[in-house]
């Protein structure tokens, strides 16, 4: 049998990788693990991302320096997602036999700075140079990370009448020059600090959306049991995104998240550029009976099941 | 230009990935780095290894458990040359579009229940399905673990004097059928912890032998301005591994160390498999003036240069 996207493949990989070691506070689901360090006097957080040429990014149209710098914000961004402090990161590439060094070094150059940019400096890594002359650059990034009080936000906390969040700006990320983001967008690391500091525990659940608005929201509202109802006018759209772009491009690297619903939301948040906006799109709601959508927008002309809007990633 | 081989690429990389983060104890050049953690309360090491298709092993003609095995096993492998105690790990792994369910299934079979049997239970995991149809299987595994007292074992602490010493039996590797192992062979991490516990601080560097003795010989020698000295007719090798197999070939995976040469080494260690052999190789000395060589290997013929004996993985 083949299975043909990504989120059956984790399916599969998630149900077989169940622990019991006590050390493991958070095991496979989340955008990051968690796991005790040292006599269990402190906890870490870890995870593991992909840029692979072809999938992510075409490397034959961009400079290297990019790539490198978008392998290391995908991992930051989970570290956003859970409201951590970044520690220090590894990389491993496989690279094609025909790679330029200038392009070798503008990869590593735009995977170290950005890990020093974000304070993850890259402590490691392996290279393998393939034999296969059109064998595609791929990129892989585990990033470290410290929870902050009280503890990791996680993506199953939403509770029902919860306030849906963002930051930021939404749709048209993967339009080059056109405010176009995917490879150089800020992970929201200092953004969710700021945020959990105001919500405190208020701040339910939360998740960077990287495989679109749609999809995002549905992880959230799936782990919870929960439908999300989003107001289509209140999407805070990028210029010229249409409320389908908004809902559907992936690679935003936004922060969606769950809040208190008597919690005052403000209308932006403190970041590395500035204030960031924060805008409440909707809320949590039971599921109707018989009524399995996770995502639903509401508009002009009535409701539609956004579940599926996005990418299929399978973060 | 391009950079053929890995070592060049991992020297460039070295050079510019340098970090006086205050966090990072140990960075890029050892086998894992190390840095603290949690208010500086605890430390933790961490490192990746990859296991690429055509270039470490052949999916087409091996089952994707044992591939899932050996990617867990190599980077396990690294937190034995540090006698560290595993802790967790991560993987991400490119898949081409055409993998079946039942190969997919075995590789995470493979990565899951070899961290576990090692107690480096696998936390997360990044899966990529690549487009092209003959996209080579790539897998990335990233180890975490703890030091044991009184530190890691680094690779640059040989002394003058100090004796070569190396674990199990050596060549023939790749030969799968006779007594070839690159698969499934034991990463040494019981026997580490035996060693560093046996020769204390008189236990002064080791590496794993990933690349072949004569290279990763070179490593230590080099790391510490030395040159190592081999004797041929010491070497423990498999049944029917020649010399030359002893010397270079790679990915036997066993441990060498430097030991202080006043340490009585014994014929063999605890390890997973019960007693693993230990025996003195050869020593450690100051290069001669004008003579470069790192690595030199007496046997019935005279002396040779083995310095480059084995395979450039570029570790």
């Amino acid at each position: 049998m083949l299975l043909v996207n990504e989120s059956d493949v984790l399916a599969v990989i998630r149900e077989r990788v169940q622990t019991t070691d006590p050390r493991v506070l958070l095991g496979p689901g989340d955008d990051l693990a968690e796991v005790l360090v040292g006599d269990e006097a402190a906890s870490l957080l870890v995870g593991v991302d992909q840029v692979v040429d072809g999938l992510h990014v075409l490397a034959a149209r961009v400079s290297w320096d990019r790539i490198g710098g978008k392998a290391m914000r995908r991992a930051l961004s989970d570290v956003a997602a859970m409201a951590g402090t970044p520690l220090a990161s590894v990389a491993s590439v496989v690279l094609p036999p025909n790679a330029l060094d200038t392009d070798i070094k503008a990869l590593c150059k735009g995977l170290h700075e950005t890990a020093a940019a974000f304070d993850a400096p890259l402590v490691g890594g392996d290279v393998a140079i393939h034999r296969l002359p059109d064998h595609p650059l791929s990129v892989s990034v585990t990033v470290l990370a410290t929870p902050v009080p009280p503890g990791p936000v996680r993506r199953n906390g939403a509770c029902d009448g919860d306030l849906l969040v963002v930051t930021g700006h939404l749709g048209g990320s993967l339009e080059d020059g056109g405010g176009g983001s995917h490879l150089d967008f800020t992970p929201r690391i200092s953004e969710a600090l700021h945020l959990r500091e105001l919500f405190g525990k208020g701040l339910h659940a939360m998740i960077d959306i990287s495989d679109g608005l749609g999809r995002d929201a549905g992880r959230l509202a799936e782990a919870a049991g929960l439908q999300a109802h989003i107001e289509a006018e209140k999407l805070p759209r990028r210029p010229a995104a249409s409320i389908a772009a908004a809902m559907g491009d992936g690679e935003d690297y936004e922060l969606l998240m769950a809040v208190a619903k008597d919690a005052e939301v403000p209308d932006s948040v403190p970041g590395d550029h500035g204030p960031c906006p924060l805008t409440v799109i909707g809320h949590f709601a039971p599921n109707p009976a018989g009524d399995d959508r996770r995502v639903v927008v509401f508009g002009e002309d009535g409701q539609e099941d956004a579940s599926e809007c996005g990418w299929d990633h399978g973060q």
